[in-house]
């Protein structure tokens, strides 16, 4: 009974991270290196930070929301960096903007798509075209959750990503409890 | 042993929601009315929206991050309505800025204040200073989180809220995830 209990309550908190399917490595890897799309991360993941990119000719416009596993962000706390296995997701939104009783506000509208990066301290998939530096890359679109988009993760992805080098890779400036003693 | 292993289960996962001293309305206020800051929030709670007011000059400005319990914007999806002891926390934290690849980029630092609202559909307070149009009010700082700093919801809340009367007074257009079919 005991034991029945243990699993029913594991399933029942473990929330995205039990997702079905999974590979040995990673709820959203599958054995031979395919990222999946978390789901449900807004209301199960731990909120790291917003970047605000509020210019309509810029690169990328919008909101940037970017989530981790709270065990994820409890363990960077602790050793500074992130564990095999660590995910994070950055969902994309278009953005509005408007004078409030706040100032000139801007707020997030629709997805436009998701990144999603997996780390990956053992390098397992050496061949994949979607996992190098230490992290698997993948892009999805609302039009296909499904699929990775991106086909080769230094022609999709890493352009944006080198003056985050020295912090293997993710502008951890931007996600401040991962700096702070505790999630306040 | 059953009822044991419930009970310990139940404390560990529910979180925030449990906190001790609780008034029998909800965890967060007192039998007398008082309302306390929920912590943990970015780790546990459902990140609703964010607003940013990238101007210093501006009457709030910042990044200001919004989270509900995961299970009032479920509640919020099925009816269209905020349930009684709905609690809502916009943490305020200062911004910064610089050029970045995605363009020219803000991102959040040092918490400055945090808003707490909580729903009480019944006007359980009637004679309270911060309870009023369906909500308790409640402003926390960092140098004090023990302290409900706000005296008088009239004086210290509503200013800023009028214009979102219409919808219960919360301006929900800033949180996507009230009007889509799930949390994606």
């Amino acid at each position: 009974m005991a034991c029945l209990l243990l699993a029913f309550f594991s399933v029942l908190f473990a929330g995205p991270s039990m997702a079905q399917d999974a590979g040995a490595f990673s709820a959203y890897v599958s054995d031979s290196g395919e990222i999946r799309l978390p789901r449900g991360i807004r209301e199960q993941w731990h909120h790291l930070g917003t970047w605000a990119v509020l210019d309509a000719e810029a690169p990328a416009p919008g909101f940037h929301d970017v989530y981790t596993q709270p065990e994820t962000a409890q363990a960077y706390r602790k050793t500074g960096a992130f564990p095999d296995g660590a995910v994070l997701v950055k969902e994309i939104r278009a953005f509005h903007s408007a004078p409030m009783t706040t100032g000139r506000s801007s707020w997030s509208g629709d997805v436009k798509h998701w990144f999603v990066l997996v780390k990956d301290a053992k390098g397992r998939f050496p061949e994949h075209p979607n996992w190098g530096n230490g992290w698997g890359w993948g892009l999805f679109y609302p039009s296909d959750p499904a699929k990775n988009a991106s086909t080769d993760w230094r022609k999709d992805c890493l352009g944006c990503h080198v003056p985050a080098q020295a912090t293997d890779w993710i502008y951890v400036q931007g996600y401040p409890q991962l700096h702070e003693e505790e999630a306040k």
